[in-house]
């Protein structure tokens, strides 16, 4: 297909597929003239998970960068997209050390065996220093139930990762952990509309004397 | 204290805090003479929750701003702050069709019984369409433990917010629900890398015989 159609298919203006042409993120299509060239399904997938990283996952185009040379750095194996090798959501400054203190003594406690240097204590250690600076701070107990919940459903995902294909497997990681935050934070969100809506009924429920005795 | 001092300890450079200033995300000082004002302890906590909601939650300033309008509102209560009243992290196009009735099918299905216009549905839906359109598409069995994963953690969240003050409650909410996010996010990626260990160790002894039979 043309630009044209590219640009149609994926829905992304001409001018933004030019400019991740032109940035590398969008590999040249096969030339067909000296100002014209032939693009194929993969731009198209390409395109769309560009648009995503940067308007589902919030990536900034740096960031996406990252991602995309993880992604198709061969050599990066399936693990390592899954962990280490994935951008943290917050800024690039080290945590504070008393929070970074903290989750490694969590991780302990919760007995897994994260690498020493997985960037996702950091990123976990500066998510609880801007609880704390809110004065907002998250006990250790609540902390507990994430872990406990969070392990079910990674348990559920690393197995539906495909075994078969290194290029699918990778992908799938890189997809599966940035883009499937919005479906997880979502349905967390329903989930606190129903317990509140649950507990109300419940107190008024509570609060009521029933209108009749029950007979007999 | 003064504007500079303002600046110092909540950590937003000058430009900034007027800017806000300007925009009424920040209230106005106690003026001390025509061209200076007097901050207090609410400024320094307002600018921290700001930055906080720009930076660890991504929001767009118009976001910041409507979430700022609901923390406001004498008139909201705790379960709209939780709920409907956050604005929907994707994109402002309403859903797919399709996509919004797999959304209520499954909540029917989960028995929550979430208000039918909750933005949370969908938000739900968007999520979902994107991964669709990824080919990355989320099957009902893996919703399913989400949605269990995420009915515990809310059911401890829920538990969690202060009854007594109707200021400090929404502000839990929303603090919590949108700057909790990036917590939940970090230890589930951990949990994925423990587990991806764990799965790794566990195939390599599996395949590994034993040096020596056991004795005996």
């Amino acid at each position: 297909m043309q630009m044209a159609e590219l640009s149609g298919a994926s829905g992304v203006p001409v001018a933004t597929v030019k400019f991740y042409l032109r940035d590398g993120l969008l590999p040249p299509g096969e030339p067909t003239s000296a100002t014209r060239a032939a693009y194929d399904e993969s731009h198209v997938r390409r395109l769309r998970l560009i648009r995503a990283l940067a308007d589902v996952a919030g990536l900034r185009l740096d960031q996406i960068r990252h991602v995309l040379a993880v992604v198709d750095d061969e050599s990066t194996s399936c693990a390592e997209a899954l962990g280490t090798a994935l951008m943290p959501r917050t800024a690039d400054a080290g945590p504070d050390p008393e929070a970074r203190r903290r989750v490694d003594r969590l991780i302990r406690r919760w007995r897994w065996r994260v690498g020493p240097d997985s960037r996702n204590r950091d990123s976990l250690a500066r998510a609880l220093s801007v609880l704390d600076s809110l004065e907002h701070p998250m006990p250790d107990e609540m902390l507990d139930r994430y872990a406990e919940a969070m392990h079910q459903v990674a348990d559920a995902e690393v197995s539906s990762v495909p075994t078969d294909n290194r290029d699918r497997a990778v992908l799938h990681a890189v997809v599966g952990t940035l883009l499937v935050e919005p479906v997880l934070a979502s349905i967390r969100r329903l989930a606190q509309e129903e317990i509140s809506r649950r507990r109300l009924t419940g107190r008024l429920r509570k609060g009521r004397r029933p209108r009749r005795p029950a007979r007999g």
